[in-house]
């Protein structure tokens, strides 16, 4: 790993950005840092992510464009013409419009493999904490371009290793499709649920179980970057929307018949909804048992 | 408390029933158990929860019906017919339509008070699993009637603190409402978001984050029983439903118009929500806080 990724630049001190530069800080990497806010560069410095980015640096093995969707061809095309570095990645949760956006702007495509660390760890931290194991035992997808040269994926291997992360390499589209159904579609849904309880009582809050507490935690993400994500993969979230509006739909009205009926028919989606929440349970706890020291497996 | 409540009944045997035998036997409540499903009834005796009720027993001080809604009524006035205790009380989710079907059908109302204890401790113990603190720190909801005399809520008080739960009085409606915004509503959107999830592969799966696994969580309630509750407060989850299922078809529309202020028309509802999440999550970290033994606290 070291002959390829002995420098890097990471463009975006967000949760992601500083959790990939603490992973690469502490395999030994040197990291170095860019932020238009300077508040969140000097938070990921003293967190100990790197030291600020200064001109003049040599160029990087590797560029890490940690930025929201929107903004990753700007900060790639500028990064690349000032060659920040040999290879660049980025981080962003949508793939087809960024990957189409940096061929029709002119990036060069040989030295960019687009991707998206997966996070989630099953540690209990908050979603919103930077952190090194961030990406600990999940999935990273990449979605190299057709011409994407060996040296350059080699690089983003060793940062994927770095990171304690394993590859898996998807079409742009059919990232975004899975994105959608896995994270945006229901990001969305979480948060639709959720504004109910923004102007609630105390009172009113404390007989909710923990069950609706899960249901809505990750609705607690940032509406910006959110916001940004979910309009870079809009056809594909829409369509989830609109299957799932379709399901309440169909089952209000169900109730609203009100006849002695309703129960059977509910019973379909109850059941197929039961099947699918034991399908996740079941691989989350397979990835439990895989991420744990070996000292505690079963 | 002893005066009041030495002796108890508890008719079905599902998680509910035997969580609470188990707790009023820790507190030296003699309880005896009745359930049509032998399994269930055997089961819960193994537990420890009490003894098979028997035929010739003096009346009980207090005659629990913990069972689906739906059989409630049917249960309660078999029970009263009997003379199986001097006062009776449920533990369903539902509360309008039992409190009218029992005063419709005739049965006892002086000795009857409506009841639901909410589950949910911040124990990680799965849902469906008994246990004696299943509603410790939790409210108990009561819905007595107008005529309902003080001896009959002195043993249901009684029993409420034996399951170190707290009383909260509500009119059966507003329970219901509540239950639907809280409970019942989030368990359908629960289930019909993860419908999507029943046979998929676990290479698709393997990419789902935690925030997934927790918003679907609640779907893994047994199907039955669910369609039983959610046909029992049917207008109420229907409005939630209608409520959810419009907001999702306006989002769906407004990433299909697919113009630049998408992200600033989402803009309302993200923010809405994280405002929702971090009520509930605030509301939730107090619960715990109390919950903790003393020497824990902060």
């Amino acid at each position: 790993m070291t002959t390829t990724l002995r420098t890097a630049v990471v463009i975006g001190c967000g949760t992601t950005g500083t959790s990939v530069a603490l992973a690469l800080g502490f395999t030994g990497v040197r990291v170095t840092l860019i932020d238009d806010d300077p508040r969140a560069l000097d938070e990921a410095v003293s967190l100990g992510a790197g030291t600020a980015w200064t001109p003049g640096l040599p160029p990087a093995d590797l560029v890490v464009v940690a930025t929201a969707p929107s903004a990753v061809v700007d900060v790639l095309h500028s990064a690349q013409s000032r060659g920040l570095g040999h290879v660049y990645t980025d981080t962003a949760g949508t793939k087809d419009i960024v990957c189409a956006e940096a061929e029709l702007r002119g990036c060069d495509l040989k030295g960019y493999v687009p991707g998206h660390p997966l996070a989630g760890s099953d540690a209990p931290a908050r979603d919103d904490t930077a952190a090194a194991g961030r990406f600990t035992g999940r999935p990273w997808v990449v979605c190299p371009f057709e011409t994407t040269p060996d040296w350059a994926l080699e690089t983003v291997d060793a940062l994927i290793e770095a990171c304690g992360a394993y590859r898996i390499d998807l079409a742009a589209h059919v990232h975004d499709r899975i994105a959608a159904e896995l994270s945006h579609g229901p990001h969305l849904i979480a948060a639709a649920l959720a504004t109910r309880f923004a102007d609630s009582s105390e009172a009113f809050l404390k007989l909710a179980g923990n069950g609706l507490r899960d249901a809505v935690r990750s609705a607690g993400g940032d509406p910006w970057l959110w916001g940004d994500v979910l309009a870079h993969n809009a056809g594909p979230v829409a369509d989830v929307l609109d299957r799932v509006s379709a399901q309440l739909t169909r089952a209000a009205a169900i109730l609203r018949e009100g006849d002695a009926c309703a129960p059977l028919e509910l019973a379909p989606t109850l059941e197929e909804g039961r099947r699918g929440q034991a399908a996740l349970q079941r691989v989350a706890e397979r990835r439990t048992l895989r991420d744990a020291p070996a000292g505690e497996r079963m």
